[in-house]
């Protein structure tokens, strides 16, 4: 692919860009075919399409420089903040200039009596946490992969602790944006909420960088709990842990992460940690709050795990303890890699109601049964969200096809459970389809919107719709 | 005003759109004075200004049809809930249909385990309650008035749950929206989360109307808590009351309800409830919970309350208990109408930064004393939240030319707070300048998705911006 990256020509349009670039930005500009490589890739099994040129700008004034630039031209502009995405969402599929937002990584302001904090976004969840850790604060949202702050907010973020703190959606408070013109928004103000106007907060929270750059980003934050403590279940079969996900939540008991891992994740994980787990659907639980709070609820769930069949509920608020029963959910994404040694994993997720999980589930696990291939299932089932780890072998075409139209099943069973195509990863450019598939007519507004704002679509083109 | 309701010719356009309701609505299509001007007015002081007609659809389909036919005459549309806006929401400032909901009153589907309702908008949210209580859930979105379920998501409502619980932004799952050209949609699925593609949910949430008309909304729903207790304390002035606010919620305490009244107030309670409550700073609380959890939560809180000096904090699970407790609370509205018993009141919000709140209200309190006005103020203060009730006297236009000024002080001392012009009474036609203050060059960008959605601007024309 490098070789194929240096060989390919910019447009002349794009060539006075990058000039343009260099004598105002000198080295934070590169041509170079294997910087050029790495920008084109996220962590998928999509191959790199390369950006013609990376630029690593340092504030939103240079950003907005860079965005006018590229607009007069009709050259298409890339944000990439670490590369972490799943669908493909950094490729430059139209060529164009990949925009480093990687220097753009300073907290700006913490306001403790409001909760909230004002960061770049090139900021990563672990840096900011870090920096929070000392006035014991943090940022809950947690995808997995050290992500920067503007790429989880780009794509919508959520991860383990949704079930209680929400997405990105509900922890972002305000945006700095900048325009497909260059010209540069506050989406909102640092209130708690807002009933002035239309929602262009939520709007660019999830654009996937095809409504504009994010330059600056408000987040809510939360005390760190008093007292945190951790539970793993196993259960007979899939039915009765998602009963107790439901019956918990039912209930009102504000678990803090509560994750659902299916047999084949935890053989892998066997495999892969020389563990010796039972092999069963397993939950991993954690409890946020005071020392009172996590052992009642702890003790609510455990008798309702019990009412559903659930047997070996381990639960400590020790934290070397805690990092032991949940280094198995720790492991699930390299024990999923390990099981291919020669391939890639293809991470694919859906999003259902939480009473159809376990059906959905089954079925996913029946058609993976049917297909010939080893596919473990890991899910956020607080939200009814799920992952399906997928090999993919690409010198095996016809198993590749079989991952293919397995995948396509899962998507279109979750549709018509009342589902969404990708829970959070976003749409990228791997699932164009089934955004249509999922909205419909609902489509055309999507449309409408990107048109508005962004009108020669130079806006991370064929992404999230085609124009 | 009747009378000149009854006086106003409607276009040629809007007399072809009447006729061809009337033959397909009949009786359900009203052109009578009284009618048109009860739907021409919310509860704000705002005087009625009447559409052309009112008609009352069934179904999204007839909505859609209405819609379609506005749209080919360019006749203007307005949806109408429950009239229990406050900024002039329903006003026909160019004349047009009034579409009212009443009559799309049914809950559609509940979800028992995935703790979601789907109903049509004209539902009200106390009979949402109603028909959740024997299956022990309940909506907690409370903004005061008896509001239709789709007026509330169209203003983006909240109230005093809003700390615990989010506001509709948080609430609302799905919509399906008629839109401008009467196409029919579905913003999303009822999965918790998504991300797949704009969060469309979001944009039509406090929309007010004017980018489509929602015609059902899927709503989240939380168990009725076990246990709830109510708490009242008085404090000796605002910041100790304020920093009580912030302490509790730096803490961690999942308070349900905090409610701030200053002195004003609390006198004017005194006065219309014939009670003898301190007249000082007071906050009313309220937990849920079990049984164990909220007697900590209250605990904790009394704690923190009298180490800012709190006093006289009085607590209690006992329903009657709660409501007596609570009772001034629930009087605040009356009782600042009571103030003025000729006149009408104008209720006006805006929201800080709750590190601000203190100050902002302290500086309101300032500027009402030196402008020589009775206006009590009641805020959700833990979303830094709060109301004023001026006095509007149509019969001394000096005095009310006072109460514009401190309004505007008002709203201008909370945009530079890093506040916002409205935290949940939304935008209408009161408060439109107010809207460019605050959002300046992110106006543009809510115009030009205005333009690509509603491109002949019948939707509500006048409200939330001028096109």
């Amino acid at each position: 692919m490098a070789d194929q990256a240096q060989k390919r020509t910019p447009a002349p349009s794009v060539a006075k860009v990058i000039a343009s670039l260099e004598t105002e930005f000198g080295e934070r500009l590169s041509k170079a075919a294997a910087v050029r490589e790495r920008f084109g890739k996220d962590e998928s099994f999509h191959a790199s399409i390369p950006p013609d040129a990376v630029v690593t700008p340092r504030s939103t004034e240079e950003v907005s420089r860079i965005v006018r630039l590229c607009a007069e031209h009709q050259v298409p502009v890339i944000p990439y903040g670490t590369g972490t995405a799943l669908e493909g969402h950094v490729a430059a599929l139209h060529g164009g200039i990949s925009i480093n937002m990687q220097e753009m990584n300073e907290v700006i302001e913490v306001h403790d009596e409001d909760l909230d904090v004002v960061v770049q976004p090139g900021v990563t969840r672990k840096q900011l946490n870090q920096y929070l850790h000392d006035r014991g604060l943090f940022f809950p949202i947690d995808p997995g992969a050290d992500a920067s702050i503007g790429g989880m907010t780009a794509c919508r973020a959520s991860g383990t602790n949704a079930v209680r703190y929400g997405t990105m959606r509900e922890n972002v408070l305000a945006l700095t944006v900048v325009l497909a013109d260059g010209r540069v928004i506050q989406t909102s103000r640092r209130a708690r909420k807002s009933a002035a106007g239309y929602d262009l907060t939520r709007l660019f929270v999830g654009s996937e960088g095809t409504l504009g750059v994010i330059t600056e980003i408000t987040l809510r934050l939360y005390g760190i709990p008093e007292a945190i403590s951790s539970a793993v279940c196993t259960f007979p079969d899939l039915d009765s842990a998602v009963a107790t996900v439901i019956t918990t939540i039912q209930h009102g008991v504000p678990v803090a992460r509560i994750e659902l891992l299916d047999e084949a994740q935890i053989d892998a994980i066997n495999r892969y940690s020389k563990t010796d787990l039972a092999v069963a659907p397993t939950l991993f639980l954690e409890f946020h709050g005071s020392s009172r709070g996590v052992e009642e609820q702890s003790g609510i769930v455990q008798e309702i795990a019990a009412d559903s069949g659930g047997s070996n509920f381990q639960w400590t608020t020790n934290t070397e303890e805690r990092n032991r029963l949940w280094q198995a959910r720790h492991d699930a994404a390299y024990a999923c890699k390990a099981l291919h040694p020669d391939g890639e994993i293809w991470a694919t997720d859906v999003c259902v109601p939480i009473s159809q999980l376990a059906e959905c589930i089954r079925e996913t696990q029946r058609d993976i049964r049917e297909s010939n291939l080893v596919a473990p299932i890991a899910g956020h089932a607080g939200d009814g969200n799920f992952h399906l780890a997928l090999p993919v072998d690409k010198n095996d075409a016809e198993k590749h096809e079989r991952a293919q139209q397995l995948h396509e099943r899962m998507v279109m069973r979750a549709l018509a459970m009342g589902g969404t195509c990708t829970g959070e990863h976003g749409i990228g450019y791997g699932k164009l389809d089934f955004l249509v598939a999922e909205h419909g007519e609902a489509v055309s507004v999507m449309r409408a919107i990107k048109q508005a704002l962004d009108p020669d679509n130079i806006m991370n083109p064929g992404k999230i719709l085609r124009v």
